[in-house]
């Protein structure tokens, strides 16, 4: 397991903030936040949410100890531009002695979600709440990107085996809370043996174009290739040529004389379409119909869909660099902002970010909860945010609905059951027939009256 | 310091390679791969070469036990499609009885870098070098697409300080290694506190919107945190109006009545260009001339451009999502190719990937090195690569030149004493003077005549 001590995984400013709450006697001031993202990524209108997995690990990491002496001895040797220490060694003390309290609700892993919706709300001690801002907003960014990217492109596959191949290509160390977002986004298997091993996922593989050009030709590599590893072959047939490559496939395979040793071919260069099918025709007319054609080379949903509909003969797909990273949209704007926040008389008080030069960055105030109705065939009909003090006031004749947010730490302790990942991925899975994707314009997220009256009165205030 | 067993650290196929070589006698046939990139990262013609040092750290971590009992447990698992476990227990022990024994030569971090230029040079047993393969990507791959981005971004703001504020949109744990990155790129400080302390980087910080929610008013938000922080008081003023903020920020200052008691204030929002201009027009009539205008929002390299073009009066920027992740571009297409191999008289023999089917992601043989040639004033004229067997058959007239490659492991020994981020950055920040990237439509790199006739003979062959 990958770990380390990262109670300074923090945003200099959280630590400036908490300073501040506490040298003004507002540290424990009850406060609520919610995580949300204002658009959906890839021009969609939704995400899948993924990383409060990671979330709860790094909670269970740092508790013990929030900060250690390491961690307190370097905050401690900050200066700011007078060279003064920026912080008292009486606030480090403080910060010492932190026991996490704070209670976090949040939208289970593999849940379709929309803009606006929180992800996850955490409320508790004002500084403990802030601490939290950029080690959630880190895990939670990030798992849901890869995996709204993985559904995408598992969705363009419409049932043929996706696997990730991305480790080379990944962001460094992000690579491993990517290939648990990739399964969970629907994802068939993961080339990463390390993720295979700590997240209990499928690991998949191939060969490399080294392995070919290691032997005097790419005959030999081939035969000695299924020879070694009867129960995995699958040659990759472009190091030189294709055609001739694939004729080198079926030369191995039949030299074996074994059933199924040759599982697949890969084709990892050229016109991919037209490659796929005059290998579907010659490993067929060879007897090998049951061997697979996999593909790869910088695909993605949109390559995938074309392939698709150009009547590719694929049957699996190796995405690699545009899933591990997201592609061209490498980050989801989610957000972390604070909701409400108790006064100097102990009531809570909703608060609002304004800004008056950019409206779209306005935030919703207040106790969020987001509610989901749904068809009497099952499929999700709308959403309704609403605040859990005044309760929802729209329903509709529209039933079942469920409540997304479900609790994951009461005052501190950690009170969510964790599914496992298949468990995860199923919900994900689901997410493709509980929505009408492809024929509904957009699916619509309300707010509740009683919420935009909160909002309303704000604005009115400012 | 973050760390972790990470010998699994590899794609299922290198192991699956690996088991073939072993099965046939050549694991340890000596190989020679090199790492390069085909294309440079943003339309642009050069990287910033990085991610050495986090190599070095990994292989060191690893060295003593490469696999552990528990990874070798885990391979001995793992299943193929007849559900016939893929791996000996004898191919285990082997591998649990590895010593590194390759060498490595490099183009030292913070080097500009251009397409087909070996980074990294990998020679030793077949077996551990293809072993590296995916980690070495994983590793240079992320670190130079940051540090190039970095150092486009820097280049942008044309000496104001660049500040990292990536953490929250970072990829996962990439985060850590990408600060590292932005810092050699050019960057000033970053917001990361765990990368500060790790990599011994500047941290830096300002305020979040929730600071100014948590208080009745704006006015006392600002009061207190100057009050709290005298030493650091950057403050953000476009929580609700920024006209209003700044107002309310300069009022802050007057009532500390203290020198330079208010550092900066920060512009998060809105028409960026106009509302610094008032900022600046506002603070310089109360006086508070020496306060900086610190800028946010989405910035990349053009918009900085832009802005700065359009007379914006902005003295540092923070910038994070388009930095931490690269953007739009969110990884550089780095390969890891064989390009010689023992054969089995004993001899080297060149090799190379040809793809017929798209000659573009056909493959340089040989040995290589890198050769750099400069003017008398300073400024480098052009590189070339070559077969360190044959010598560089191009000189010119041009003198002095260096040779990019250094020895960095030598038959498994760390013979390379690894400069300070300090010094790496001074590297990179000499290549904006050492390079006419303004004016030169694009550097040249030239390919031995010998080494052409190298790749002649094996296209010949095929």
């Amino acid at each position: 397991m990958i770990t380390g001590h990262l109670g300074l995984l923090v945003d200099l400013y959280q630590v400036s903030m908490l300073y501040t709450y506490w040298k003004n006697n507002m540290a424990q001031r009850k406060a609520v936040f919610n995580l949300y993202f204002r658009k959906a990524p890839y021009s969609d209108q939704y995400a899948i949410a993924c990383g409060l997995g990671n979330v709860i690990q790094y909670i269970e990491e740092q508790r013990e100890f929030w900060f250690d002496s390491q961690d307190l001895n370097y905050l401690n040797i900050l200066t700011g531009n007078d060279e003064q220490k920026l912080f008292s060694r009486e606030f480090l003390d403080f910060l010492g002695n932190m026991n996490f309290e704070c209670s976090i609700d949040a939208i289970p892993e593999g849940t379709a979600v929309f803009p606006n919706e929180p992800l996850l709300r955490v409320s508790g001690p004002l500084y403990q709440c802030q601490l939290l801002e950029s080690v959630l907003l880190n895990k939670i960014n990030f798992s849901t990107l890869i995996a709204t990217k993985a559904h995408r492109i598992v969705r363009a596959a419409q049932g043929d085996p996706v696997y990730e191949f991305g480790l080379r290509r990944a962001q460094g160390m992000g690579c491993l809370e990517a290939s648990r977002a990739t399964y969970i986004g629907g994802c068939a298997g993961t080339s990463n043996v390390l993720a295979g091993k700590i997240y209990n996922i499928p690991v998949k593989g191939t060969m490399a174009h080294s392995f070919v050009m290691s032997f005097e030709s790419e005959q030999e590599a081939m035969n000695k290739w299924v020879e070694s590893m009867p129960n995995n072959s699958i040659l990759l047939v472009d190091t030189y040529d294709t055609i001739q490559g694939i004729t080198n496939a079926i030369n191995a395979g039949k030299k074996m004389r074994k059933e199924n040793c040759l599982a697949g071919i890969r084709l990892d260069s050229g016109d991919l379409c037209e490659l796929s099918k005059v290998a579907r025709r010659m490993l067929d007319e060879a007897g090998f119909t049951n061997t697979k054609i996999i593909a790869s080379n910088d695909l993605d949903e949109i390559e995938i869909m074309n392939l698709r509909a150009a009547g590719a003969r694929i049957d699996a797909w190796g995405v690699g660099t545009n899933l591990i990273t997201g592609g061209d949209q490498s980050s989801i704007g989610g957000i972390f902002k604070l909701a409400a926040i108790e006064n100097e008389k102990g009531e809570m008080r909703d608060v609002m970010k304004i800004s008056a030069s950019d409206t779209s960055k306005s935030s919703l105030p207040g106790i969020q909860k987001v509610r989901r109705f749904k068809y009497l065939n099952g499929i999700s009909a709308y959403d309704l945010i609403y605040d859990e003090r005044d309760g929802a006031m729209i329903s509709g004749n529209l039933i079942p609905y469920e409540d997304l947010l479900v609790g994951v730490y009461d005052a501190g302790k950690l009170v969510y059951k964790e599914p496992s990942l298949e468990k995860i991925r199923k919900v994900s899975a689901k997410s493709l027939s509980d929505f009408d994707w492809e024929t509904t314009p957009r699916y619509t997220v309300m707010i509740d009256e009683k919420l935009l009256e909160r909002k309303g009165k704000l604005l009115e205030k400012h």
